[in-house]
């Protein structure tokens, strides 16, 4: 299979779920200490893995949580972001100006920090104390996060439960998934790949999926335009300019927010005969209770566009690590 | 001048202005008998007036208040929206199926209601404790009630004063940026009648100006196809599709995150041919106070686009009352 390495796939979610200890740690000295509100920042795709966390979050804890982009926290600001709130943060290169920016505010505020920067010699991950580095898996460990603070809010009692099925079968579960999503990740890639305009369509803990799904992977790597439109407004505007040729796909995950999806993707076929449903109904995850299904939906969404994003790479001959503009330009 | 009538739209707003005496019975009572968190609740358009007021909020009130999408309230919900809580809305019809349904919602846990029904006969205003009704002029009225909340809370001392100015000033200022922008608001169209697709960017109180721009005006109502992109978002993905021909619209306010749109107002010019900056800057708001602007550049905004939509809608045949499938199918 195209740029698939089962082993080094099961490592990494194996290995980011032993990070489970340290997180705990962390998390539970600060609730030792109280906190007022949780900051998941980030921008772009960092940010969007924010929003999923905070989606979830609004329907299942009492917890303060807000998604914030960097940049905005930077200007308009917040002013629950000062001593006694939480700021998470995952990032890959650590370098992020907007990312390195907020970290000097959070500690002039005297703002806490739990961070994940990937690389573990970034001039950022040496600043901030106890900040973990491992190499992605971000949703994974940002919800870790989440889940940490609910459990002891007495808002996840199945924590220990949960977290011992994802030690046991996540894994393998996604690698399963990106076997069988191949073949429709080759037959998507090569019905979409000279799209002039592609719109993805998602709810829920999806939505941050769908969002940076068409932004960070279609329009950042691949250049193929797009649009991602929350389920919950498609009926408010966009479905006026779909036409029987216009190419849509929408992302169905099994959360509280599933019927939004299902609304959309049951309309569809009236109006659109290019249209796309990826629903994580679809697939097995063994090992994984129904209950908890809906809890790592975007996790198997993930694994499925990885397959389409393999096969769409290849087809284009557009190498997905290159970038036009992006840190190549000052701005 | 096309589809403008003076008498009326100066009317028009301060008759909206004039609704603040019933606006402060109702938020001094809920004041005084004590409230936890703030919901702008909305669907498409009213979403969009909601996250502006929350944006704002934010980075100026320590009060908790959230902008909710009334489909995602009814889902995955929140734990928040409950006794204490208030729920503010605006709805023209008082009929879309997401707030009947979350106004009943609000009902059942005992979430005290602030709303604004244009229509004052209907089912939904009569079924409302003192709904206002008073037609338009959505974004000024929410944020008369963020206002009078943050107030109280001693977070606007310039209340008085700024109220003060806006009924003095305010209506006449806007007709004069209409009148400013209406040659531009030709010419705009004119350029970009034929779109395939065009990019909208904003950020602060205008960003929800910016998304619902997009989507409410081109999509819905002109039938062409957009994205809107927030602009601290901007260079996270997005900018790589951009290409000499691309069109591209930077909406800058005088917010906060004024600086976020200008930068990508400096950079565009250096990648792209086809932009416009529209900024409020531009035009000279007799009676407003230099630190007043930008508490109405959303406003200032809308001035102008209403002048693009006059032309737009005349020049390229399609009338802006007409919907393919928006209330016209069963979805």
């Amino acid at each position: 299979m195209l740029k698939f390495d089962e082993q080094k796939q099961l490592d990494s979610v194996n290995g980011a779920l032993k990070l489970r200890g340290t997180v705990e740690a962390i998390v539970d000295r600060i609730v030792q200490e109280g906190y007022t509100d949780l900051f998941f920042v980030g921008v772009g795709g960092t940010y969007a893995s924010g929003m999923q966390v905070v989606t979830y979050m609004a329907g299942n804890s009492e917890i303060s949580a807000y998604a914030e982009n960097a940049a905005e926290l930077l200007t308009s600001g917040s002013k629950k972001f000062k001593k006694g709130a939480v700021m998470i943060f995952s990032s890959v290169t650590g370098s992020t100006e907007e990312m390195v920016k907020i970290v000097e505010l959070a500690k002039e505020r005297e703002v806490r920090i739990i961070a994940f920067v990937d690389k573990a010699d970034a001039p950022l991950a040496k600043e901030i104390e106890g900040c973990i580095s491992y190499p992605g898996n971000e949703q994974l460990k940002l919800f870790m996060v989440a889940h940490r603070f609910m459990y002891h809010n007495h808002e996840f009692d199945d924590y220990a439960d949960f977290y011992r099925e994802m030690e046991d079968s996540l894994a393998q579960a996604l690698v399963d998934v990106e076997k069988k999503a191949d073949a429709f990740g080759l037959a998507f890639a090569q019905q979409h790949e000279y799209d002039d305009l592609h719109y993805f369509v998602g709810a829920g803990t999806l939505w941050g999926a769908t969002y940076s799904y068409a932004m960070c992977y279609w329009e950042e790597m691949h250049w193929i335009r797009t649009k991602s439109i929350h389920a919950a407004e498609f009926f408010h505007g966009m479905l006026e300019v779909v036409e029987k040729d216009t190419p849509v796909t929408v992302f169905v995950g099994e959360d509280a927010q599933r019927p939004l999806a299902e609304r959309v993707a049951r309309f569809l076929p009236r109006i659109c005969a290019n249209y796309t449903i990826i629903d994580t109904k679809d697939y097995e995850l063994k090992g994984i209770s129904e209950k908890y299904r809906g809890l790592i939906s975007h996790l198997v969404m993930h694994a499925v566009t990885q397959r389409i994003d393999a096969h769409l790479e290849k087809i284009s001959c557009h190498p997905m690590e290159i970038r036009r503009y992006y840190r190549r330009l000052d701005y």
